[in-house]
């Protein structure tokens, strides 16, 4: 029988209403909720989360009796292969089609931060990886990839992107985010998302909002921030990804703000993201979040209340399965302690949703077909990424390297693990998992230095291991690199899950010394009279004060994926024009943290009020290349706008070397005075520009009145007149170009029609 | 000729306003503004502060050409005897009461936290040493003491106490602090308030407020800090001191929060502190805040406009010299830019303190007359205090010694500027000045053992400096170490301005691992065969997880003052029972700050959510003695009580050793479950009980339902019904009893006149 709502000619929210319309409470809760079957598997990894509540996930046959909302993780959980997987989803859906009334599918979500998480799929770098390209059309192309090889297997939603600025380093989590400047986030995010989403596939932005800057940088930790830090740094790349990148979902933060669970704040969930953005998609709960109302957070006192507190703020969906949004939220509508309203809100959003996926058609059928994960375009484009985001931090002229003799020292060194972060362990499966090694084959430094310096003799030694405190390698590690003409030294972390590595969700370090012995180790190697080229491959910036003036090049890489060892060995080899900028800053000192860029200035060390200098060894924005760049001419076309106005600020940038590079312009300004403190510099546009040797190149940013806005004293978003400084140059600590500008007329206040971008034009000079 | 406002049968604030209507402009601004005679001799001291703005403090005779408001530091400045500071002031005076047209005298103010500061007075604990006395009663008696010889010498002000609850350890300033826990600041700083105030010397509260919550524990560093924390955490202990303490003044905090500098913040200084607790006093600026909102915070344009924000915000007279205050100000007024209305309210406050202090009688004289400021009486507090402030953090029964042969080593052994706290300096004369050493005579803890031990061969080696690098002298300390029974390890700080110490303002630290070499020099002297009793002498905690489990004993002093030496050797000889309390945590590891004891579940380690544990070594309201205690018979006098009631909670304690000691039982508080995250504890009552070897007491703490109170959702303050956990015992993870009641009734909001203390009766069991 065809019903209503599988009427294609309808609107999908008329489908939605037609079918909720036909269902029992039951049925509309069950939509609420999620299943994730086949979890026994990797109980392990998520032991810790588990334990913090009593009861585990339901058979698949009860948690589906009467529908379900969201099919969890499929492909993500136990190793399985794309046939297998595709087989898997097929199966269950075909179950809750066909066992259930309504036959009303599920949505398939998956992770996808480093490219589909699943066996044998490309790993692609790490997030932080993908910042450091400063290249928005690189990332929509790859989460496009991305996302066509989810769709083809029958995957509906992926999990990403992480839009959490970075706050401070020490956090696990900084690997999966695009670093610290809340624009560059925004518009790398952006991009990502629009890449998702013109496949058809849903975007999840998270974690709204705040998790960054947990106390400490401990996951999950209270967060102390106020409305106007939150509202001018951690919201924007939320805002602009609803706005400009369409994303359709938004999934809630663990943390509490100034006492307020994210996951039970309504003026959060509700009154920012849908009466001030206008978002109409479906905000789905994190793992466990809403259980942690009672369990963590203690704002609750069973399953039941935490559930409508959860429902009430606005949370849509209970991931990763139903222990909250079910039989308790049942009897809580029965009992009239819950409004039926909040239940329908929340199922119309997730029907629509449905019904725009095409789960409403009558005689809807898995079209899932097992493709190759790992393919050449993905590969690429992950090489693309990885080659764009190193990192070339400092060299005396030893890079590129040109050697016969070449030790090879470093945990990081002969190991393709260290360039995977963290949530991409399904794909290359975990050590301890029987299945270990048959995921994606990737080559390491080693492998990769042996095909890039095919005569060359590498001697390679481990030194020591990420963390532990042996020290008993370096003596034949200090050996190998006197006996050499150039030491590469790799050092770094390992990304894992819940302490299981040194970065990674739940991998927060105590200060920013590099894990374990390794900085002695560093040092043991920069006491020889080799050339020591230091690599750091790691998911946050790792203090390098000690070594730097020592090193005779430092290189740094973020976690750069399954193809990130040729891409390293092409910049060492010089192969590759270095052009990776730092989305985070690399600090001096391991302690003086949290400091980010992002400061008004008494967060900078101010002259001599504290003994601290939170001034860090390479600002945000360097990288450097194997030519050089000249800046000059910047011209405004403008003196004075109005608080509505926009001006054009143009500069020429030079290849004043002698090989073709790609220079990334940057842009930034200074409020000089506001009416509350204001960053002493952020970032305002940026843009890649590919140079050949002499080459120069016009570049024109059109920057409007509104990208100077910021949360005045009553809170409002304004514009206010007065001066604004503008900066052009290579990094935020090396910007050669000044002006300034004036705005005028009254304060203007502006709202989510905000103008958040700076265009830019680039044309040859 | 005798006006109206020399009449003292009229009201202080009738003859303020009889004086305010004979002024001119520049006389009531002049009113509002201070001056610094004398400053320009250490200079050196405050130059970091000084070069952040081009003017220098103008000549006196300029600056109290029209009257002037204050005289800023008249004896702590320049090193001067008391009969030197008295002539001081007589002559300053003299010449405003003689040279202005209207004879107005200053008010006299002084730095007085470790004691009046000046030289050769006497230099009292640290307040984080008061803070682990845990004993108003004694603060309230030091307090007045200090007062009484800043009367005697006339002086009318004192710039204490800090308020400021700890948040990170890492600030340089937790030495001047009472701790991280709210209550027992209130307590200690109300006591104080009243101790000062009741002398007719006024008090100033500061630093209001948020100044503890510095990004990093950077001086001055911005604030991220939403209302809720602000108010449950940082404000109540200003609120109880100007309720029940009576201060008279209130000094700002030179942080931003939230973007909004709190020497400009309106909702703050006039919103909270007068419209809502009623504050009728004077806000002083702390020293060059004003013109920091132009040079550090930029929200102003000049020293014009940085003063009317101030001073619309609420700031009533500028310190420590006028810079903003000044014919600026006076131009904004006539110019209408600035309503006279503002200048007129600042005034009249200034002026009806004035007449309480007796300013304003005709034929004012000073009445200021030298004394011994290093009276034995003094001499007497400074030692109760010390003595009760140590704090015994652990002992394998190596302590009390029973010795002959004691090896004592390291920085602070032999050196009794390690007891000053940061704001002493002009007591003991910094060594860089030529007076250096004409201060206070005050034993090291070499000489107090001397005397302690009369028949004791000590051996006395350094080792390593506080903080310099050298490790030459870890040889010799070593085998003195190693040819002795016992070896005393003497480690900690010195305190300094900006960065000239290790400890104190503008001496922040990277991490808490101890200063220099010290953790270095504890490993090899703990690598020794000799027992090891470490004796930390510092003002702030220090990680000492690395030591303690091979330590035979731990000490833990914070900056015990003048005294210091006896009291530490007393309580190393067992003349002296141990009794001082932990008023800060001891952290186990050198990273993972901030973290303070007061948080919800998720501030602490969570099962694995984060691989960092916060857990300290040694818990909030630790301490031990050479006795030992028993808790039992925890009764409550309800099962429940309305959000309005009150009930007893009633403990006993038994002294079960063989010595009189004194024990402070701790009372705490859990909320089960809140609409709001709340602490997993909260101290809600504490109690200093003397007991005789066997004897026993009943302690019984009347508690109020207001005492549950927080900020709720809405951000209104509210006993909210529900169940509440009641502990008790020696300290915060040491709470052998415990029982719980329930809240009925509705939710209830509280105000300004909310019950905020716990009362307690002591009898004999």
């Amino acid at each position: 029988m065809m019903s209503r709502w599988h009427d294609p000619s309808l609107s999908a929210g008329e489908r939605a209403r037609a079918l909720l319309a036909e269902m029992t409470l039951e049925e509309k809760i069950a939509q609420l909720g999620s299943a994730w079957p086949g979890n026994d598997d990797v109980s392990g990894n998520v032991a810790p989360m588990q334990d913090v509540f009593a009861r585990g996930a339901v058979p698949f046959e009860q948690a589906r009796a009467h529908g379900i909302g969201h099919l969890t993780r499929i492909f993500g959980t136990a190793p399985v292969t794309a046939a297998e997987g595709v087989a898997r989803v097929r199966g269950l859906q075909r179950e809750i089609v066909e066992e259930t009334r309504l036959g009303v599918p599920a949505i398939v979500h998956e992770e996808c931060l480093t490219g589909f998480t699943t066996l044998g799929a490309t790993v692609y770098p790490a997030a932080l990886a993908w910042a450091a390209t400063f290249d928005p059309d690189l990332v929509e192309r790859m989460a496009t990839a991305i996302a066509e090889d989810m769709r083809a297997v029958g995957v509906h939603q992926g999990l990403s992107p992480v839009l959490d600025v970075v706050r401070d380093y020490r956090w696990g989590r900084v690997e999966e985010t695009l670093g610290e400047d809340p624009y560059l986030v925004s518009m790398l995010g952006t991009a990502y998302v629009r890449g998702l989403e013109k496949t058809g596939v849903i975007a999840t932005l998270k974690h709204f909002a705040g998790y960054s800057a947990s106390r400490a940088a401990r996951n999950h930790a209270p967060v102390s921030i106020g409305p106007r830090e939150l509202r001018d740094v951690v919201l924007p790349p939320f805002e602009l990804a609803v706005r400009d990148g369409g994303a359709r979902s938004v999934m809630n933060a663990y943390v509490d703000l100034d006492g307020v669970p994210a996951a039970a704040n309504t003026a959060l969930l509700t009154g920012i993201l849908r009466e001030e953005w206008g978002f109409d998609g479906v905000v789905v709960s994190d793992y466990w979040a809403i259980p942690f109302l009672k369990s963590m957070h203690r704002i609750a006192d069973g399953v039941g209340e935490a559930g409508a507190l959860a429902l009430a703020a606005g949370i849509d969906v209970e991931l990763p399965d139903t222990l909250c949004y079910g039989k308790e939220l049942t009897e809580l509508v029965r009992g009239g302690d819950l409004p039926e309203e909040l239940v329908d809100r929340a199922a119309l959003r997730l029907l629509r949703q449905k019904a725009e996926l095409g789960l409403l058609d009558a005689g809807w059928a898995p079209s899932a077909e097992p493709i190759d994960l790992d393919s050449p375009r993905n590969r690429a484009l992950a090489g693309e990424i990885a080659e764009k985001s190193v990192v070339l931090l400092a060299n005396d002229g030893t890079l590129p390297l040109s050697t016969t003799r070449i030790a090879v020292i470093g945990p990081c060194a002969d190991d393709p693990l260290a360039f995977m972060g963290c949530y991409s362990y399904p794909n290359h499966v975990l050590p301890r998992h029987p299945g270990f090694g048959i995921g994606v084959a990737a080559p390491s430094l080693v492998d990769a230095l042996r095909e890039e310096f095919p005569s060359a003799l590498l001697a390679v030694h481990k030194g020591c291991s990420i963390r532990d405190e042996d020290r008993s390698g370096f003596a034949e590690a200090v050996a190998a690199a006197e006996a050499a003409d150039v030491c590469v030294a790799v050092v770094g972390d390992r990304a894992g899950l819940f302490g299981l590595g040194t970065s990674g969700e739940g991998c927060d370090a105590e200060d920013l010394g590099l894990p374990g012995v390794q900085d002695e180790l560093l040092e043991a190697l920069l006491a020889s009279a080799t050339p020591v080229v230091i690599v750091v491959v790691s998911g946050r910036p790792y203090a390098l004060g000690r070594h730097a003036h020592r090193a005779a090049a430092l290189v740094q890489a973020f976690m750069p994926g399954e193809e990130g060892g040729g891409a390293l060995a092409g910049v060492l080899s010089g192969r590759i024009a270095p052009s990776g900028r730092l989305p985070v800053q690399i600090p001096r000192v391991a302690g003086v943290a949290p400091s980010t860029y992002l400061t008004p200035p008494l967060g900078r060390n101010s002259e001599g009020i504290s003994n601290l200098d939170p001034t860090p060894l390479f600002p945000f924005g360097h990288g450097l290349s194997y030519t050089t760049f000249e800046y000059s001419g910047l011209e405004l076309s403008a003196d004075e706008i109005p608080t509505d106005g926009q001006l054009s600020v143009s500069v020429t940038v030079r290849n004043t070397g002698e090989r073709a590079a790609e220079e990334t312009v940057q842009l930034y300004l200074h409020d000089v005075q506001a009416q509350v403190t204001r960053p002493v510099l952020e970032l305002a546009g940026f843009a890649r520009v590919p140079l050949a040797a002499g080459a120069a190149a016009r570049v024109r940013f059109t920057l409007h009145a509104d990208r100077t806005s910021f949360t005045g004293l009553d809170l409002r978003r304004i514009v206010e007149p007065g001066r604004i400084e503008v900066f052009a140059g290579h990094s935020a600590a090396d910007l050669p170009c000044t002006a300034e500008f004036r705005l005028t007329g009254p304060v203007r206040a502006v709202g989510h029609d905000r103008v958040m971008t700076t265009p830019v034009e680039i044309a040859p000079a």
